[in-house]
């Protein structure tokens, strides 16, 4: 596909990526960038540095702050929080069915949606029922999609989208990655991350 | 003292501390908030983290993408940049010194020099000498500022600031407090740090 493109790295129970998705449409347009969403499991990652649980469990200070944080930032960019319980949320079928969207025309807008019932509303997005909702809210067959996750090509596609993201250094999400290889870690280097994408399409 | 003040506590021996320290100045002067510097000592924070260093040398993979974080920072905001060795350097030396400074009419002049010495031109601030040039270069009396920071006086302030530090939650450099108890982390805090010390102490 002919301009830039920035791949933009998530795992849907990760706090940050949920701002990053609520910004990153808009910001993509301004910036005349296109963002390939890739969803991926931080959960590997943190095994390999020994982490069992996020880091914003395992260390309680930083997990106090990282909360009223987000609440600072929703309130400032008009979103809605809500925290879910337990957290972090299980995201293993939110991004098998994320892949199968990403595939047909509905992926990003059920990524957006998945973060909204997730952040926004503190819902549950671990169970079948649940990303059916969500689903049926964007007037999509739940069945064959939730069917489709099941498949050893997605269970697949996944893993390899995991190892990518270690691969290319990842440690955290969101994390943005551009075509000459940096990588940007952090809602806060979003705009960075597009304007250096910008840049090295337009040969600067 | 009449009018806003925000709390920034940093410790020399961080990266970004630098940043903040660097640009902190002017953003205070355009949000008309003063800032009340606020050294303070990371290792017995981390230390309670079960942390022996840097966590940026724990994680590699956090550690690579800080440092070219910071390089590609530094280069937006037109700052010279150059890593010192070994990482972290010992910061006790010239906090001691920083709050004799304080004290008197040079902290902040200090303050940013050792920042500006360490990671803008690479070079140890561990020791009396180093601590010493940076005093020289700003027409300070070394002896006496040096002979000052080894009072119990001084060692007993710094202890008491990053007691008071970790009860206020700090995790990390650098922090913002404000006068209500918010706790802002990081450089990327703090433009909305000030916003908010500036909005409270108008009442608002």
């Amino acid at each position: 596909m002919a301009g830039p493109v920035l791949d933009f790295w998530f795992d849907f129970a990760s706090t940050y990526s949920y701002l990053a998705a609520m910004r990153i449409g808009l910001l993509g347009e301004q910036a005349a960038v296109r963002v390939r969403f890739r969803p991926f499991l931080l959960g590997p990652i943190f095994k390999a540095q020994d982490w069992i649980t996020s880091p914003f469990n395992l260390y309680p200070a930083k997990g106090r702050h990282m909360w009223r944080d987000l609440e600072r930032q929703c309130a400032e960019l008009a979103l809605s929080f809500r925290r879910p319980d337990p957290f972090p949320q299980n995201s293993l079928l939110a991004a098998r069915v994320a892949l199968v969207g990403l595939d047909q025309a509905w992926g990003k807008d059920f990524c957006l949606a998945v973060f909204r019932s997730e952040f926004g509303k503190g819902r549950s997005i671990e169970s079948r029922a649940a990303i059916g909702d969500v689903l049926a809210e964007l007037s999509i067959d739940a069945a064959p999609a939730l069917e489709a996750a099941r498949s050893d090509a997605i269970k697949t596609r996944l893993r390899a989208q995991t190892d990518e993201a270690q691969r290319l250094g990842l440690f955290g999400a969101p994390s943005f990655t551009t075509t000459d290889g940096e990588l940007f870690w952090g809602n806060d280097r979003l705009e960075q991350a597009l304007r250096w994408q910008k840049r090295i399409a337009n040969g600067e």
